[in-house]
C-alpha cells in the first residue's frame, strides 16, 4: 500500500466523522474528533474518545470488506454510524474487554444494517440517517442489563416516568452553556467547549450547516424553556442534539436554503423537541437513552411528504456534502414526475 | 372572498369531521360536532368541544397552506385527524394556553404526517387512516409528563399492568349504555346520548355505515363480556370505539357490502377487541391511552391481504364517501393484476 | 373425498410443522410433532402438544378457506405459524375453553396476516418468517392480563428489568443439556430429549439444516456464557432457539451453503444472541416472552442488504424446501439487476 492509498483511506475514514452532521470533509471530521477528545478528557472519560476512533475504523472497515464496489465509502458514509456507537458504548457501559469486543461488532453491524435500511427506504426518497446506530445501540444497551460481561454501570435505572423537576438557572451565561452543550451532545459529549469545536468544524465545510446547527440548538432550548421541560435534561443539553441534526438536515441538506425551506426547518426543529420529550418518557421504564432517534423519526416525517422548496437561488455554493448525489437524484426524479404530471 | 367561497370552505371543513367515520358529508360532520358539544358539556369539560373545533380548523388550514393543489381538501381529508387531536388534548392535559398552542401545532402536523404516511403506504393499497392523529398525540401526551407547561392532569399514572377488576352490572339497560358509549368514544366522549347523535349522523349519510357502527360496538361488547375483560373499560365504552371504526372500514368502506365481506368484517371486529385489550396492557407502564391505534393496526392487517369480496350487488347506492376515489382506484388496479394473471 | 385427497391434505398439514424450521417434509413435520408430544408429556403439560395439533389444523384450514388458489398450501406454508400459536397459548395461559377458542381464532389470523405481511415485504426480497405468529401471540398474551377468561397463569409478572443472577453449572453434561434445550425451545419445549428429536427430524430432510441448527444453538450458548448472560435463561435454552432458526435461515435456506455464507451466518447468529438479550430486557415491564421475534428481526437485518454469496458449488442437493421457489425467484431477479447494471 503506497502513501497515496493511505491518504485516501484516512480521508475517507475522517469523512465518516464529518458525515454525522452531513459534511463530507476530512477537516470537519478531524475537528469533530478533536472536540470529542477535549470533552471526554475534560469529563475524565477518555475511553469515550478512543471508542469513537475504534468505532469509526471498525465500521469503515466493515464497508471495505463487504461493499468495495460501492461509492458510499469514498463519501464517508460507512463511518458515521460507527463513530456514534463508539461514543455511546463507553459512555454507558463498563470499561471491560468484552465491551470493546461488543463495540467493534456493533459498529460493523451498523454498516450492514445501513445498507439494508437504505434499500428499504429508497422508494420513499429518504434514507436511514443515523438510525442504524440508534437501533443497534438500543439493542446492545438493553442487552447489557442481562449480560454481566458488559454491565450498564452508568446507564439510568429503569423506572416508571414521573420523577422530574423543573427549577433551573436561566441566567444568560447558563443559557449559553446549555445551548453549546446541545450541540456537543450530538456525539454524547457533555462539554460546552466541545460545542464550540463542533460549530467551527461545521463552518469549515458549510456556513449554512453551522448556522442551522446553532439555530437548532437555540430554538430547541427556547421551546424546552417555554414548555417548562425537565431541568436536568435542559442543563445537560439533552433537548438540543436531535434538533441540531434536524435543522441541518431539513434546513440545508435535503432542501436548498431559502425562506420556505427555512420555515419548514423551524417547524421540524420544534416538532423534534416534542419527539425528544415524548421518547424520553417512553424510555424511562427501560432506562434507555433516546440517542438520535428523535432526530431520525422527525426528519423522516418532514421529508416523506416531499414538499418542494425551490427558490430563485437554487443551489448554494457553500453547501456541499456526500448527500449531494442522493439529493440530486431525488430532485431529478421529482422533475420527471412533474413533467409527467404536466402531460 | 365571496359567499360561495366561504360556503365551500365551511363544507370542506365540516366534511373533515364526518371523515373520522369515513363519511364525506357536512351534515354528518355537523351532527358529530353537535354530539361532541352535548357530551363535553354534559361531562363539564366544554374545552373538549372547543378543542375539536380548533383542531379541525387548524389541520384543514395546514392543508390549505401546503397542499392547495390536492383533491384531498375538498373531500375533508385534511380535518379528520385534527379534530381528534382537538378532542384528545383537552381530555388529558391541563387547560393552559400552552396546551392550546401545542394542540394547534400538533393538529397541523397531522395533516403533513398524513401526506407522508399515505405515500409510504400507497404500494400496499392501504392508507394511514387516523394513525397520524394517534402517533402525534402519543408523542405529545408522553411529552406532557416531562413538560410542566402542558401537565397531564387527567392522564392515568404509569404503572405495571395487573390492576384490573372484573365485576360489573350486566342488566339490559346498562348494556345499552355501554354499547352507545362505545360509539361515542370514537371522539373520546363518555356519554351515551352522544352515541345516539353519532348513529343518527352516520345514517344521514349512509345506512350501511350506521349499521356497521352499531354492530361493531355491539359485537365488541359481547366479546369483551365473554372473555371477562376489565369492567371499568367495558362500562366506559373503551372496548367499543376501535371496533366501530373497523366495522365501518371493512364492512362498507373498503369492501362493498355483501355476505362475504360481512363475515370478514365480523372477524376483523373480533380481532380489534383483542388488539385493544393487548394495547391497553402494553401502554400501562406509560399511562398512555391507545387512542384509535387498535383500529388502525387491525384494519391494516385485514386490508393488506387484499382478499376480494365481489358480490352480485357490486356497489351499494347508499354507500358514498370521500374514500370512493381511493377505493375505485384500488379496484381498477386489482382488475389489471387479475387480467395480467389470466394472460 | 377419496383416500388420495386425504393423503394430500395430511401431507400438506404435516409440511406445515416442518416449515417452522424451513423444511418441506411431512416426515420432518411428524418427527417435530413427536418431539413436542414427548416433551410436553414429560413436563406434565400435555395440552401444549394438543394445542400444537389444533393450531396446525386451524391455520391450515384458514388458508384452505380463503386462499385455495395459492401454491403456499401444498408447501405447508399455512401451518407453521399456527402450530407455534398452538404451542404458545397453553404454555402461558389458563387451560379453559375460552383459551382454546382464542387459540383457534389466533391461529387462523396468522395465515391471513402472513399473506398481508408477505405482500408488504416482497419488494425488499424478504418475507414474514414466523413474525405473524410472534405479533399475534404478543397481542393475545398481553390481552390475557386484562381478560379474566384467558388468565395468564404461567406468564411472568411484569417488572422493571434488573432481577438477574449469573451463577450456573458449566459442567460438560450441563452444557450439552442447555445446547439441546436451545433447539427444543424453537417449539417452546423445555426438554433436551426433544432437542434430539428435532435434530433427527432436520437431518431426515437436510443435513445442512441439522448442522446449522446444531451450530446455531452451540454458538449462541458460547456467546451467552462469554458475556455472562442470565443463568436461568441459559439453562432453559432461551438464548438458543432464535439463533437456531437464524442459522438455518442464513446458513442454508436463503443462501447456498459455502464459506462466505457460513461466515455471514455465524455473524448473524452472534447478532441474534444480543437481539435476544435486548428484547428479553425490553419485554420485562410487560411480562411478555420474545417468542421468535429476535430471529425474525435479525434475519431481516442480515437478508435485506442482499449481499451475494455465490460459490462454485451453486446449489446443494440435500437442500430442499418450500422456500426454494421464493429463493430462486429472488436469484433470478438479482441476475436481472446485475445484467442491467452491466449495460
Amino acid at each position: 500500500m503506497d502513501l497515496k492509498n493511505i491518504k485516501t483511506a484516512v480521508t475517507a475514514t475522517l469523512d465518516g466523522s464529518g458525515q454525522v452532521m452531513f459534511q463530507q470533509s476530512a477537516w470537519t471530521g478531524l475537528l469533530f474528533l478533536a472536540g470529542i477528545f477535549w470533552g471526554s478528557y475534560e469529563c475524565h472519560t477518555p475511553q469515550v474518545a478512543w471508542g469513537a476512533v475504534v468505532g469509526l475504523i471498525a465500521s469503515t472497515l466493515a464497508g471495505y470488506i463487504t461493499e468495495r464496489g460501492s461509492k458510499d465509502g469514498a463519501q464517508g458514509l460507512w463511518g458515521f454510524n460507527g463513530i456514534l456507537v463508539g461514543c455511546a458504548f463507553p459512555t454507558f457501559l463498563d470499561n471491560t474487554w468484552l465491551m470493546w469486543l461488543a463495540l467493534i461488532f456493533c459498529s460493523m453491524l451498523t454498516t450492514w444494517v445501513r445498507t439494508g435500511m437504505n434499500k428499504v427506504m429508497a422508494p420513499w426518497k429518504i434514507n436511514s440517517l443515523t438510525f442504524p446506530f440508534v437501533l443497534m445501540t438500543w439493542v446492545f444497551l438493553l442487552a447489557s442489563r442481562i449480560m454481566d460481561g458488559i454491565a450498564p454501570t452508568t446507564l439510568s435505572e429503569p423506572e416508571l416516568a414521573g420523577h422530574y423537576q423543573f427549577a433551573l438557572d436561566t441566567s444568560f451565561g447558563a443559557l449559553v452553556v446549555y445551548w453549546l452543550k446541545g450541540i456537543a451532545q450530538v456525539f454524547l459529549v457533555d462539554s460546552w467547549v466541545t460545542g464550540i469545536f463542533f460549530l467551527v468544524a461545521l463552518a469549515v465545510c458549510s456556513r449554512w450547516a453551522a448556522l442551522w446547527g446553532a439555530v437548532g440548538s437555540a430554538l430547541a432550548l427556547a421551546v424546552a424553556l417555554l414548555f417548562k421541560a425537565d431541568a436536568s435534561d435542559i442543563t445537560a443539553g439533552l433537548f438540543g442534539f436531535s434538533p441540531v441534526l434536524t435543522g441541518i438536515a431539513i434546513g440545508c441538506t435535503f432542501n436548498s436554503p431559502g425562506w420556505k425551506s427555512a420555515l419548514w426547518a423551524l417547524a421540524a426543529i420544534v416538532a423534534t423537541v416534542f419527539m425528544q420529550a415524548g421518547m424520553d418518557v417512553f424510555f424511562e421504564p427501560f432506562g434507555l437513552p433516546t440517542l438520535t432517534g428523535p432526530f431520525c423519526i422527525t426528519t423522516w416525517l418532514f421529508l416523506i411528504p416531499l414538499y418542494k422548496f425551490t427558490t430563485g437561488q437554487k443551489k448554494h455554493d457553500e453547501w456541499k456534502s456526500g448527500w449531494d448525489g442522493f439529493v440530486s437524484d431525488l430532485r431529478r426524479e421529482e422533475k420527471n414526475i412533474e413533467d409527467k404530471d404536466k402531460k
